[in-house]
This record gives C-alpha cells, structure tokens and sequence, in this order.
C-alpha cells in the first residue's frame, strides 16, 4: 500500500477551527440579547462535557438525546460525542409527546441534555423514559434542580465543571455511528436515521466546496435549521472545521428577531426552510429601513422548494441569493445546490435565465448518483418531461433505518427518496412533488409544488397549498388552500386564471379556498396530509360534486 | 450499520464534469496556436482509450506510463486510467535518462504514451526497457509509425478509432492504485510514491475547498506544473469534478507564450512554481500593455518559497492573490496553503499584515495533522520561534514507498517531511529549508530560505541561492550566488548591508558570488546539491580561509 489509512472521523475535522481561529465567536440568542464565546472556550468546554459523560458512564456507541434549540451548548455537545464515539440522537422539540416517547425508548437514550424552557414537556414525560438515568439541564442563567421532578437532574455548568479541558480523542472505526435522527413519517412510527463518521466527514467536506454552499472561515454563519433537523444540515461540523463566526437564535425565530440578528451580528450565510424566508421577507417589507442586511450574502434553502418570486424578491431587493437545496434526513441531507452561478459560463448569462435554474431543485453533488426510475426501475432520460421516482445511493446516503430495516424504502442500494421528479437536458433535478401528495388525475399527473409555486407567485398571495380530493371519475382533482397577504384583494377567478396561464385546463384546482392558516410539519413544512384529514373532517365535497352525495 | 459504504472510487467523481457541463472547455497549446475540445468529447475519449488499452491486455492493478506535457490527451489518459483500474505512471521528461530507465523498469511499466516531440529520447530509451510493450505516440497532426525505431508503435488516434465512447467502469477496491510518481532524491535512487483512489478522493474534494485553492466550475485553470509532477498537484482531476475550462500549455512555457495563452483564454487561476511567475512578471514588465489579464484572480504557487516581493508585486500590479502552498510528492501533494484571506476577521486586516502571512507557508488542510518535532521526536511549541523537522499524516500522505520501503523516512505513522520549520501562534507553517539545505553555523541554524527571500527583494536581483560552504571553525557557512537582471547595478556589500537589517552579523553571507544562470532540478527548483558540486569542482574556498589551503 502506498498512502496511509488514517480513519474519516469527525474529530480530525472539528478540531481545526479552535486550531486554527481561536478567537473566532459562537454567538447565541438570549431573552434579553445576546451572549457570545470563542472556539477556544467552546472546544474546551467540548471536552470538559466529554468528561463528564464518560464520568456518568457514557462510552463508545452509546446514545444520549439533546433536547435543544440551536445554542453554543448544543455546538459543544455535537463535539463531545464526535470525540468521544458517543452517538447524539437530536431530539425534534416539535414532535408529537407520542413520537417523542417512542423514538427516547427506541434509541434507548441513556442521558438527555435538555433547554431549562423545555424541562415542562421532559418532565412530562419522563415516567414513560426507562432507559433514560440522567438529565443534564441546560440553563439559561440560574436553574434549581430541586425545582424539577427529573430524576438525577444536574445543571450543565455543575455536570461540567472541573473536568479537564482537553481530552485526547480515542481512535474509532470510521463507520462508527456519530448521530441519530429519525424522521416523522406520515405513516407508522418515526424511523430512524443512523449517521456514521465517515459520511458525516465526507458530507462535512462537501459543504465546505466553493461549488456547494462555499461555506468559508470568513462567512457568518446563521444555522435557523434547527440542530435537531438532519443534524442541522450539518452546518454545525463544517463551522467548527472552518472556523468561522456562528449565530444561533436558540429559540429567538420571531422574524423581527431574526432579522435584528442577522443585521446585527453581520450574517453572511444563514440556512433555513422557506418559511423563514418568507417571515424574514415580510419583517423587512414592513419596516425596509429598519435592519440593515448588507452583509447578508446567501441563504440556502432547503425542506421545500421555495418561489421562484420569492428568490427574485431577494435577489432584486437585497442582492441576496437563495441557493435551493434539496435532500433529506435519510441524506444526511444534501444531495443537490442550484447556485445562482453554478456552471462555467454562467457568469454570463442573463438573470432572468438563471433564475429559472435556481427555481430548480438543482446539480447533484460530487460523489453522488441519482436518476429518476419509471415504474419497471428502469431510469428515464435527462429530458426534462419524464417524471418518475427519484432514488439516489453515495456514501452519505442511508442504507437502512436504524433497528427498522425498511426493505421496501430501498431498491438494491439505491434509497427510493419518496420524491418524484425529473432531470432536465443540463442536469438540473426538478422535483415535481413527494410521491404521495402528486395528483393523479384521468390517468395523468399533476404537480402539487408547481401549482402551489405558481399561485403563490400572485402579488398579495402570502401561501398556497394544493392537495387532492378523491373524484369518481378523474381519480382526483386539485384543490388550492390559499393565505392572503394584509389587505390583499385577490378572487379565486384571479387565481385559477393565472394558473391557466401555465397549465393546461384540466390541471387547474377545482377550488380554492381562503383560509387564515396551514398546518405545519415538525420541521416547518406544510403538513399536507393533516389538511387533507381536516378537509375530510370538515366533511368537504368537490364543487361539482355538491349535491350528489346522497346518489354515490 | 446506518449509510451506504460506497467505496470512494476517483471515477465517482471525474465524470461529474462532463455529465454536468458537457460543453465546458479544455483548450491546449500547439506549434501555431490552439487547439480545443469539450469535456464531452474528452470523456468520450477516455473511454476510446480505456477499450483501446483493454484490447492491448492493460488490466486492472497494471502499470502504463505517459512520457507528456500537459494536454488534452494526458487528461484523458488521467481519465481513462483512473476509471479502469490501471495505474498511470508520469514519466517527468526532464529526468536524466539514468533516472528514466531506473523508473520504467521498476514499475514495469507495460506501455507507454509518448508525445511526437520527445519520442527520440524514447527511442534512445527503449532498448534498456523491456517491459514495454507498446508504445503510443501522441501525435501533433500527422505521424508516421514507419519512422520510429520504437517496436510496436501507434499513434494515439489510431489506438483509439472505433473503441465505444461509454465504457462501464469496473467496481474497485478504494484503496486500489492509481498513480506513481517518482521523486528525485538527492541521493540514492529515485523513491516512487503510488497514489490510491480514496487518498485522491479526498485530495480532490480539499482542492475544490472554498478555504483551500477555491476552485470553481466558473475558473478557466492554466495548469502549468507538470501533469507528469505529483499528478499535476491533483488539479487535472479537480477540474474533471467540477466541469470548469481548462488551458494546457504543451510544451510551449516561454513566459511571453504563457502571458498570451492566460490573456486570450480568460485564464482565472493558474499553478506553477516560483520561477514561472518570475518568469511571468518578467515578461509583463517588459511589456506593460501587452498582455490583457484583466481576468486573472489568483496563482497558486507551490515547490519553493516565492519571495514576498513577488508576492506583494503581483497583489499591487494586477490585483492577483499568490496563494503559496506547501507539499510535496508524497503528500498528493497539498499540505498547507496561504491564502490573502484565510481567517475569519482577515477581511479587516491591512494588506501590510497579509503579505507576513501570505510569505509563509500557510494553514493545514483539514484532515491531516502536522507538527514539529525536535531530534528526540518530541513536539516543539506552536511560538513561531523553535524550529525542528516537520512531520505530517492523514489519508493522502505516503506510508512508504513503491516496493522500496525506506522506514527511515517515517517515524511511526508519519512521514519525515525533509523540511525544517517552526510554526507561529497563528498556526501557520513556516518553512525553514530543506534540511539537508540548512546551514549550521556555530552550533546554531541559519535559513538558506529566509537569507535568499531577503536577498531576491532588493530592487535588481532576479534570483538568488544560498548554499553551505564546509569552515573548519564553524562547522558551515553561508554563500551566496546571485543573479543580476538586466541592466542592475548592486553590489555585494550593498546586498551583506541589506541581509545586516534583519540577519545577525554571524547570519550573513561570507561572499555573495555573482552568476548568470543557477542551476534548476526537474521540478523546476533550485538545485542546489548541484550548486554545491559546482562549487567544489570549481575549487571554491571560502574568502576567511584563503590562502590558508595548504595549512588546513
């Protein structure tokens, strides 16, 4: 053998920003304001944490929760259990009590660090935790633990103190696990995805290529995904292998809040789903003169597809670019980038053109293969027409959900991903829907996502969601739930017109309905099968069907 | 076990360029000219040559060698022989022919592409060579096999004709060879270091870093250091990842053909050693209006030191970033890199303090691990001040050598870099000398690289070589030699009195000799084994000891 083996594990990467950039700051959100630290102080704290674990019995492939928004103490527990070979199972502060309970038993969590303001929902909960023996209370100032009915309960800064403040790391298998987080599937129970060193170590290096989110040592980095979601994108090791500057809103995501933030702390990267940036868009309409954003450079966005209107906002208004991304939580996520400059050339091109791109979900990243399958398994050409299932395998891609196999998920090595789209002739992924919320309609589909994205590109249309509504005839047949802007005056004729600008009859919804909310998912996207049992619920019949009830 | 274990293969990511921007560029210099092709064509002639070699019974684990400068047909044969499983051995065409027959005939190497221009060294070669089978001559336009005395012959597109253009690349091993390169030692026989496809994976995805050399699908690279020298410093696959333009000299390096080539193509980046962009501003100079490189940004510079000067003239001319790295053949070869902005919070710093930083040898790439050690191989503080041997590890470095084990050169799991250095509290490297180039003097150290930096800033000196001279009192001592450009007037107590503003009295030069030519090695550094050769054979005594020969 030539070169040396040296395994891929995260503590060879997340070292070298302390390394490198000690002074360099990890900001957090409080109630009142700000607090900040260093690299230096956080990877020494890191390892002060690491100590205590290993004090409290925790060791090598061993799983304990974080309960926790994004905050300089939730940073230091990524890098404990990367050193240590512990693996952290991110716990999603939005989930139902019900999955909560399922997902700490099926870990098997053995500790949980948990924010002091979610002690109520633990403390809730706990009786129904047996695997869990200790909660470490992360507190904003003071906390009394007598307060609490947590069992064997202990602050942070008392579980850390004292300990050493700088362990040597051990030498782990490079598919050692590292993280967990399991995805709140529309049916069953939550599954789990189990990252591992080397993918997380290889996706880490990923993010940090000029042509992926050309994540630098000198950007600000505002990571609003949350540290719970797909391991924060993870945003929190590539910060921590660059060094550079971190803002973390903890639970501070009111958009006024947000954009004081940014403004304040001179973002020049934050990630998030698109409802953050259609918050953040509204905050600062409302006030333009109030934040000043100038050194806001690029927000990636991810979960959904976000308008097209809604990138040209940014782009127009404060020279911003939304970078799409597309991936999952079974991708660690990223599997594609549409930038607004992304091949040789495109510096050249109009605008105007390069914003159909980055309407896209975007170019596959290195490493990766993806395609797009008929219903034989057989791929569909790069034709940008032929819509099919999109499967994606590479060494960041899970291959089966953690203690739930899933056999049905996964087609050979390839992960079927539940999205449905199409490749375009220059290689542009273009998602057309989940599978499952797709509308088939006399035979044919219809894209949720491309209706939704058009109706939302009205001027006053705030959000628009279409999901299918059984028909005896066509199968199904659309229908748009719509939120209008303050004061906006738009009719459902305004909209199904300009729908029929782009789509041909028999695609338009047969209704829309104004409606004053959209229920939302645990990680922030519009939670469509909840509208449809609403709709359900509410005992809604499509239009042309009215009256006839009684004769099906 | 919870991700895909995808085996990091190099043919997962060289044809991600041609899949994503088939009509990007890759032009190469001729006689009279240009000539160009895309990157669809180019893969689709790696895949020609790789059916071509099949037929010629190359297989997987087999060795072929490439005797060629930088053109379109050695990316392709980096291509092919990547994708196939075959191990490219680049010939460096400036080897003495000792040297070449020494290599060939220790890798045995089984065929062998050649360019028209260096096939009568080939055939002076050949008959020493007897594990060549075949030769490929990578013809300029029209060449006559019935001319050449070598067996076997064919010219490239013969070889190639009719192969299919879309070979299935086989499923390797990831610690499966791809590449051997020679270095020339000082002593002894040349060493070969084979490269693996994991360590190049990940060699390739640290080159595209944003925080590395920033290399984008939107950069036109000029790829000047040698293909044939450390695999091109891994940027001949870099770009194959990313898709972006690439500009190939050939064997045309004259600086004014070079100006011409980086002005006409648009050329962004560009790679070399301190001479070519010597060279390179030597010619502008000459011709302020000439050349346009306007879209110039940044030049790589690797192999030796270039003098803060060159640096700083580069910055202040034409706004071009030096970004100085250091490697070598048995690191792939990056190790660390400098950069203008490299930290978060250099944007704000003076232009002033950047050039200190930008002058040594810069920031570890993440993922390996360097440090410096003293003679009983214990770490030396990071105070800029104890200088020691430097030794690296991690997955692109050398664990031995190509059926030559030489365990000297390691000290447990790292490799004995060669160089001496120190590094600051900034953590960034800062090289000394070659250790066999250090001058002790006295019991202390003095930098032959530091002195020749000091001496190569003042106004007039084009070049200038430090090198030992053996003194019975103090062990060694300083002399340098020196190259005047044209027209310059300094004399040597003007250079001792410059050196006297930031050397000790005992650091200075005991002569400063001048010179019109030094003498170079086939990587295009300074040869100063060579240099001290000359000096011996020319009877060279030392000014102190003169006179005094015969007494010694």
């Amino acid at each position: 053998m030539g070169m040396q083996r040296t395994p891929l594990l995260m503590s060879r990467l997340i070292e070298r920003g302390a390394t490198i950039s000690p002074n360099s700051e990890i900001v957090t959100a409080t109630a009142t304001g700000t607090r900040r630290q260093t690299y230096a102080e956080t990877s020494a704290r890191a390892h002060q944490l690491a100590g205590a674990l290993t004090d409290a019995g925790i060791g090598i492939g061993d799983r304990i929760g974080t309960f926790m928004w994004n905050s300089s103490q939730h940073v230091e527990a990524y890098h404990a259990t990367d050193g240590m070979g512990v693996v952290l199972h991110t716990l999603n502060t939005r989930l139902s009590e019900k999955d909560l309970e399922y997902i700490v038993n099926h870990a098997a969590d053995q500790l949980i660090l948990v924010d002091e303001d979610l002690v109520p929902i633990m403390e809730s909960l706990q009786p129904k935790l047996p695997s869990v023996e200790r909660f470490v209370i992360v507190e904003e100032s003071k906390f009394d633990v007598a307060t609490t009915s947590l069992p064997n309960a202990v602050t942070y800064e008392d579980f850390i103190h004292g300990q050493p403040t700088d362990i040597e790391w051990p030498e782990l298998d490079e598919y050692a696990p590292l993280g967990l987080c399991y995805t709140s599937g529309t049916t069953g129970n939550p599954k789990g995805v189990e990252y591992e060193h080397r993918a997380q170590y290889l996706h880490t290096m990923t993010i940090g290529l000029t042509d992926s989110m050309n994540l630098s040592a000198t950007d600000t980095l505002c990571g609003i995904v949350p540290m719970f979601h797909a391991m924060g994108w993870g945003l929190p090791w590539a910060a921590l292998m660059l060094g550079c500057k971190q803002v973390l809103p903890h639970r501070f995501m009111q958009p006024e809040r947000l954009a004081q933030l940014i403004a304040d702390e001179g973002v020049t990267l934050s990630a998030g789903v698109p409802t953050i940036w259609q918050g953040l868009r509204a905050a600062i309409e409302s006030e333009p003169d109030r934040f000043d954003l100038s050194k806001l450079q690029r927000l990636t966005c991810g979960g959904s597809a976000p308008p097209v209107s809604l990138i040209q906002w940014y782009w127009e208004t404060l020279g911003v670019e939304i970078i799409q991304g597309w991936g999952m939580t079974e991708m660690s996520p990223l599997g594609t980038l549409s930038r607004r400059i992304a091949k040789h050339g495109d510096e050249n091109r109009s605008i105007d053109e390069r914003f159909v791109d980055m309407g896209k979900a975007g170019l596959l990243m290195p490493g990766l293969e993806l395609d797009v399958f008929d219903d034989d398994n057989q791929p569909l050409p790069h034709d940008g027409e032929q819509i099919g299932e999109i499967y994606v395998r590479g060494p960041w891609i899970c291959n089966e959900y953690f203690h739930d196999p899933q056999p049905d998920k996964f087609h050979g090595d390839w992960l079927i991903t539940g999205d449905v789209g199409k490749i375009d002739p220059d290689e542009y992924l273009i998602i057309a829907d989940r599978s499952k919320d797709l509308i088939k309609s006399g035979g044919e589909w219809i894209s949720s996502v491309d209706l939704e994205n058009t109706i939302v590109s009205i001027d006053g249309i705030q959000q628009a969601c279409v999901v299918a509504q059984a028909h005896p005839r066509w199968d199904e047949r659309p229908v748009a739930l719509v939120i209008l802007g303050p004061d906006a005056e738009v009719t459902s004729q305004e909209i199904v017109d300009h729908c029929a600008n782009t789509f041909a009859k028999w695609q338009l919804p047969d209704e829309v309905l104004f409606v004053d909310e959209i229920p939302l998912t645990s990680t922030g996207k519009m939670d469509k099968k909840t509208v449809r049992a609403n709709l359900q619920a509410d005992g809604y019949v499509l239009p042309e069907l009215r009256g006839k009830e009684s004769v099906a």
